[in-house]
């Protein structure tokens, strides 16, 4: 099987569509900025994905689209980038901040002369460091600077079948390293190596990488809504639970499983039915055109009528695509309606004092019924031992 | 055995270190910022480092420090914090910026009007989002905001005992995730493949996690400095490039090292051989009391005289703690003196226009030779098939 994969006509398609986006907003020049951790922007766009380093696309007007990279990242760049031109600067370099000398970088005076834009606007505005704002402002003194988030975001919001396709195989081999986590577990195995099992599986499996830096936690450490897994030895009676994501052609999906080695205890397996029971009814309340805001507040409200209001800490679903938590956000001030092709993470998390647990699954929104990215299904996995 | 750490009041000592060097500074209040992927600063000084969220800290002249994090992760940082005021705010939030409906978050206004200080230094200058930077200033107008890098970059230079027992630890676990590789490595896998029986190793034999996103890069990939792994498949008389490192305790090391499978044209084999001699002298020029810049320019200019001198792109080194690649860089501009105690990876990265190579391994700088962080050996590596 071939794995899925984003073509060179989309990416060109994406830019277009922006370009568009950006004409009716009077941007006549956008910056998407990226990081190791947050690639989304500038791997939306050219399908180079930095590390150590950090880099930006310059959409322009006129077509002339430009990525930016940092000193070290030229073959590394070259051989990823779906758009040609690719122009390495210092701003972009990693944080160790080498002075490279001998190499020639472009300057911010240089490339943004060569486009003299009216109307700058960046994508990433909560991720772009000050001293790059600075030196943009600076070189190019007479430009405005808008946050343009929302022009970036109304492109990326529904999926192509292509961005479906991906999601769709990230799920899969998701699943298989959640998979080869149980058929593996057991007591006295440490979070970090269980993290590392559902790693190989999935990189052997066709993943480029894990979707974000994967996690077990378990006993005191499951209440944890995000966390890094530890070397706590695994023990029965306890949840050991597991967010598990692949990363398929920068597409990213997650599996959020909460396990039980032998005997469940009889309150907290009631508290782990509750979650799975407001996970179905998540999945079945996202339909196109239901409002967001309305399926938080069901939800949320049957699991308070439950008794379990107080481990309520967000959600309960989320966008997913270039990072496996996207905007936009469904959480009960949510205003938006679904639309057919928006893909989200079904993601309920609930912690009490003691103990906590993920059921999260990826749906596609359809006219009636979610399409769910795998048919791999949700059960409590109480295992024997 | 039991693995390194760092205790409770080591985390003191830096704070209180901090807190001098801040004085003659006329610095009152320290933000250090970090992410996902650059947790350096936080880590350094709390045992946290974010995953999704961002976070920072705040050290005050009067000892009231804060841990500053976002919404979702209280109890993971509570568990992992060795700073005990933890504070939670909007602007730590993840990319999707959700809004938190109900969720009590302190605003920048509060927490500076409780600390009310004259001269914020920032640490983590060249990352910190232009957005927080906006906020923290608009919350209170009359203070003087510098760069503080280098009052943290100050404490972090010299390794303490502990530091150097992680980071010896580290490079003990990235050579058993290389052997991994060398005992599986076969024509027809993939380099993702290749990375993940790597990472698996590593995380089952005491790594919290990877020190960074690991690679192999093959083949033509082999020319790139900064990379990430594709799913190529691996073929005989190429290179196969490798970059692998564990992190322990927060500390994370590297061992860089080219493979080739059955035979090797003379060409390369000859290549491979200057950069091990340059990676040998340049351990051998790494003393106490040695310039950096000298040792650069000894190093480059015997790999200039070998023929191979327009295949130079950096170093050869740079230093290693928190990060895998951290300052100083080592390179034919810098000018500091190495000092005892100082940790560096040996890095030299050589790329002609079809093959390149890394030969990386740790040091600590000692009055005589240095000492090698581990004592695994450097050889070429040219597989039978």
């Amino acid at each position: 099987m071939t794995s899925p994969t984003i073509l060179s006509a989309e990416f060109q398609q994406r830019l277009d569509s922006t370009r568009n986006a950006m004409q009716a907003k009077g941007i006549d020049l956008l910056l998407a900025f990226s990081t190791e951790s947050e690639p989304a922007y500038v791997r939306y766009y050219s399908d180079y994905w930095p590390s150590f380093e950090t880099a930006g696309i310059l959409i322009a007007g006129n077509g002339n689209d430009s990525l930016l990279i940092g000193p070290e990242s030229r073959t590394f760049a070259a051989a990823r980038s779906k758009m040609a031109k690719i122009i390495r600067m210092m701003d972009f370099r990693e944080s160790s901040q080498p002075s490279y000398p001998g190499s020639a970088l472009a300057s911010w005076d240089e490339v943004l002369n060569e486009y003299r834009p009216k109307r700058l606007g960046i994508a990433g505005w909560h991720l772009i460091p000050h001293a790059i704002f600075e030196n943009i402002r600076n070189a190019f003194p007479g430009m405005e600077i808008v946050n343009a988030d929302e022009v970036v975001r109304s492109i990326m919001l529904s999926k192509s079948p292509a961005e479906l396709a991906c999601l769709r195989e990230a799920a899969r081999i998701s699943e298989l390293g959640f998979k080869a986590v149980l058929e593996s577990i057991h007591e006295g195995m440490t979070e970090v190596q269980l993290c590392g099992i559902a790693t190989e599986a999935m990189l052997a499996s066709g993943a480029e990488a894990t979707g974000y830096p994967i996690w077990c936690c378990s006993g005191p450490n499951s209440t944890q809504a995000i966390s890094r897994p530890t070397h706590r030895k695994v023990q029965a009676g306890e949840v050991v639970h597991f967010s598990i994501g692949a990363k398929v052609a920068g597409y990213s999906a997650s599996v959020g499983r909460p396990v039980v080695l032998g005997e469940c205890p009889a309150d907290l397996q009631k508290f782990l039915q509750v979650g799975l029971d407001a996970m179905e009814m998540t999945i079945d309340s996202m339909r196109a055109g239901s409002i967001s805001g309305e399926v938080a507040k069901k939800v949320h409200g049957w699991i308070t009528e439950q008794g379990y209001g107080d481990t309520i800490l967000y959600g309960p679903a989320h966008g997913c695509g270039q990072m496996e938590c996207e905007f936009p956000f469904l959480e009960s001030s949510s205003t938006f309606a679904l639309e057919e092709n928006m893909a989200f993470m079904v993601d309920v998390f609930l912690a009490g004092e003691s103990s906590g647990f993920r059921w999260e699954d990826g749906i596609i929104v359809r006219q009636g019924a979610a399409e769910e990215l795998s048919s791999f299904g949700r059960k409590l996995n109480i295992l024997e031992i």
